[in-house]
């Protein structure tokens, strides 16, 4: 199934973990704090217990919100964007 | 159609915007910068130019993206929310 995963994550070395970790598990990044990529259930039991793993590493004040919503291609294809914004000194092989 | 819309706005001031306007917009925020709810075709049109409006307003180096995905009902009850993080001073009207 394809999933859309967001993230809030003030943080920004915990930030580089959690996009790292997901790039690992074969996902694109879609936007700054976005990636997109076909995951079946086990992987997704991997990715969740990771991530959930990783927000226990959340410093108090930090904020470290995730959503995983499963979209259909075509929904994904209907997607619309706003804004640029930097990467900043992160990476930039995105998929606007 | 239902949509989700996610922020990644780094300027404090600027995201507080955006937030009150997707509320008078009538949309349900579901998480930090997360917003969902039912839009209309000439609705969409109005937030999406009032996002393009907001997003001339990034100053250099702050971070301004912006993505809208149509979802059903059903794949928006599949979600998986990692993370509780604090909404911070904002407010706490919040569906998790």
């Amino acid at each position: 199934m394809l999933y859309l995963i967001f993230y809030d994550i003030t943080d920004d070395q915990l930030r580089n973990k959690v996009a790292d970790f997901l790039k690992k598990k074969g996902l694109t990044r879609v936007q700054f704090s976005v990636f997109f990529g076909e995951v079946n259930s086990s992987r997704l039991k991997d990715v969740v217990a990771g991530l959930r793993m990783y927000s226990k590493k959340r410093k108090s004040g930090e904020r470290f919100n995730v959503l995983i919503v499963p979209v259909t291609e075509n929904q994904f294809n209907q997607r619309i964007v706003i804004g640029e914004g930097e990467i900043a000194s992160e990476e930039s092989s995105v998929l606007w």
